[in-house]
């Protein structure tokens, strides 16, 4: 009898040296269409989804694929590629990031390579569980698609860390673990561009999410960074500035929806900003964020989360060509369906203000409304 | 004794949430030379294979990695990207599709997002399991790369839904199972193209595999499409049209290789085309079509497959340069060899006349032989 | 009891029929910075590593995945896609090639696709095992990126091919099985590029890994190549040559690190460079090579491997604009650290003289010195 139990614990251990043990697969998908109820055309919003208005259609906003996986009892790798990149569906890295652990409990852990900037909690958490189709402008416009590549060396307690892995496995729609606290040094041009400069960027972040004795989990956080970014503008000249110092800072307070959620966010700065009036690039200020209600239902098997977020943001995009003038306003009401784990419908009406403005287009405030439609995969 | 095939079981069913287990992976790989007994290095065809005539050599037609599984009782998913794409071997996304179940037997299934355009026999058939190295002209050039990005839906009973399948796992190179009704809304534009305008395309195909009480099984399908596509041309002045409608219909029969098959396709319609005596893009009648006579010969663990196949096109390719005029004449006769299931050999002689002609070269017909081979390794 | 390891084995047996035992996967990335000490930021290598010198930052040199296994008794296949591609940190192929046994044994194994072309022993090295981060100019400057696509045919016996694999898992740093005896046709241009003439190149070698009585291990080897190769220039006049016949041929000598090891390879040829007294590309000599010293010490789990390297080139980098001309002599002084299996540090002082020229700077000698740092992890 024992015999046969060790040949099968044997067997299993040998298994665990197998590559499909150490290394893992999973996915999602996320599926578009924003068409319906459409009032306005040339509304649009580049970084959000490039099929917003005229000659959008279906379209896939993302294919991710991620391999991840504990390699050694110190070292954890994640490479996410995603397929919908390129403007043509090519594979393009966003995730390449590997963590050394630098104690037992890997309470301090160093990671390298490219991974999402500790800036906002939205940034950070998972476009897989957030609720609302697209983030914020406020925070998002501080990196274009949440990355950069760099070291970045991040401390939580073991405890945290659990309550950290709790608030995504939950189905609570946390950030994933980025540390109590957060140190970072990276070139600061955002996700697969090449440095342009020869400074780094500098961000940190402390965050908390405490749990009441009712068992209610309310996080607060503050973030800030700094560095020099050179951006792309038109008729380049030798006067004209191509380099510019950035910063931004700005808090979080996430009350998790146990089942009401309400999740606010503000940063403020200075950075590049075209101006229509001078038709010149400037260095200006920036202001943003939003607010977030939601409600979680549970009927049977399917969840219920409908939800309203209002957004703002007065700046420049850096990212943009000639750091595009934004001036935005948005109102979203939406409900998230989730008949299991493996499928989400989402669909939301967008009430919109934007003015997107650069030397091509210096006079651009667009409104109108939409309704938008997401199906998500999760594999 | 119980309790230890217990132990397997519950070790099995453990197995059975890995996901190795919900997540597969396959793949193929096609490498072409077509240099040899050539008789005119201009005689090419872009849609065809990049490599004929002119400057070519050894060449990856495909290298294909397919991601794959059931992953919910009601979901299944397929991610296939091609890694010999873009110019220098990206990987960039074929398909990228996920079937819901609308019934228990999944009789019902809505697809959604990039996968095959059901028209056409050969254009569903995977390219793993055609025999001749190239799709006919006259029915590909509806849909280059065979897919678009919408919704498709399916019906097909369970007890032909096995049929379909058994003529894939059998080796009769049968098309996979799209329904034997189907209906679909899509962008429009082909694979991996942004959608350039405000319409959908419409799709419908009725099919059905008869089996004959000798075992034979034979196949008759008829299909359609509308739209109005958007094509690339020179000279763009504000009079120059860009959208054109579209449409095509037809009929397939396939006769299955039991062991002599029989494979015959035809489709008419109408799509922009270039005028080389006006040197104008016109609207304009689309016909063509093909017969594919095959023969499997077991032969110890070998299987050898002659065949010839005569195809026919008169029409403009509108996913081309000012949607290229192209008349085609073309016989095809080999042989592939199947040593076993991993590898295929397919050596084809072409006697082709072919005429593509558009603004950069308007008086183009080509005449010529060639042999073409291509190894397929299957993984 | 029979009974039960019976089941156990046939849930063994029907396990090896699963897809993650045919396929496996694993893979590598190596992460750079170049600027710490840097006395010239004009001090460049594009061929070695884009980040060098002026406005480098982090920088992601490779993320490969590796997808491989023995599909058939007779077939193997391997597919290696790099993620840190195409500028952008895009998916495209490195290795895609199959080996078909011709022999029970395999002793002879006909490769097709894309693989290394047989030339060179540094150059066959896998990255993951080089000590140096970047080859040496002499003897890469002959294949960019090491491969090409074609047809290669290796023999080994079955004995030196276990030594061969021993000379990997040993951590020896081998060079992996490229047979003692290799003949190769293949399109020419380099992998990834289209081919551009209609004729083939050609390669063969022969190595040989000695092993003493004391167990020390000495390979030497011969290896030439020759070809027409087209490269890419300024002025394209009707009378401006852009076809170019190159050759090369050259000796190895390693003495594997047990624990002092030996490296040296040299090659000689002609081929096309770039003239800055005539602004003209002409066919030219090309000499080059390195020698390789280095010393493994084990302590404890950790090793550490002190290095030193000269490389020296004198000759055209036909890959390049204009076949660049390249005047090269580098010295490296560096130490390569592996706490485990899963992660390498290096750091590496080089004292560099480096001219480079062509039609767009034809007056460029850059020298200075600087410290490179990599980290490498393995999963």
């Amino acid at each position: 009898r024992n015999t046969e139990n060790d040949s099968v614990q044997v067997e299993k251990a040998e298994q665990s040296q197998q590559w499909f043990d150490k290394i893992q697969l999973r996915g999602y998908a996320q599926l578009r269409y924003n068409r319906l109820f459409e009032t306005n055309p040339q509304l649009q919003c580049d970084q959000c989804d490039k099929s917003w208005g005229e000659n959008g259609g279906f379209f896939f906003r993302r294919i991710r694929m991620i391999f991840y996986g504990d390699i050694h009892e110190r070292v954890y790798f994640y490479i996410q590629p995603d397929f919908a990149s390129g403007g043509g569906n090519f594979a393009q890295i966003r995730d390449a990031y590997f963590d050394l652990g630098l104690d037992a409990d890997q309470e301090f852990r160093l990671r390298i390579g490219q991974s999402k900037v500790p800036f906002g909690f939205e940034n950070l958490q998972s476009s897989q569980n957030r609720i609302p189709l697209d983030r914020n402008d406020g925070l998002n416009s501080a990196v274009a698609n949440e990355r950069d590549i760099g070291l970045m060396l991040y401390y939580a307690p073991k405890k945290i860390r659990e309550r950290f892995r709790y608030l995504v496995s939950s189905g609570l729609k946390g950030s994933g673990d980025y540390g109590v606290l957060a140190l970072g040094l990276y070139n600061g041009q955002t996700a697969n561009q090449p440095e342009k400069n020869n400074s780094m960027h500098a961000v940190t972040r402390a965050t908390y999410p405490f749990e009441l004795p009712s068992g209610q989990i309310i996080e607060g956080s503050l973030q800030g960074y700094t560095g020099k970014f050179v951006i792309e503008r038109s008729t380049l000249t030798d006067n004209d500035q191509r380099e510019f110092r950035e910063f931004r800072y700005g808090p979080s307070v996430i009350v998790y929806p146990q089942p009401f959620g309400l999740q606010a966010e503000f940063n403020w700065g200075r950075g590049p900003e075209f101006n229509p009036e001078t038709m010149n690039v400037e260095d200006k200020p920036i202001r943003g964020g939003y607010v977030l209600g939601s409600y979680y239902i549970e009927h049977g098997k399917n969840t219920y989360i409908p939800f309203t977020r209002y957004h703002y943001y007065n700046g420049g995009k850096k990212h943009e060509f000639d750091a595009t003038k934004h001036r935005v306003k948005e109102l979203e009401l939406g409900v998230e369906w989730q008949p299991h784990s493996n499928f989400e419908l989402v669909a939301m009406y967008t009430i919109s203000d934007r003015t997107f403005e650069n030397s091509l287009n210096p006079q651009n405030r667009q409104k109108g409304n939409l309704l938008r439609l997401q199906a998500q995969i999760n594999f």
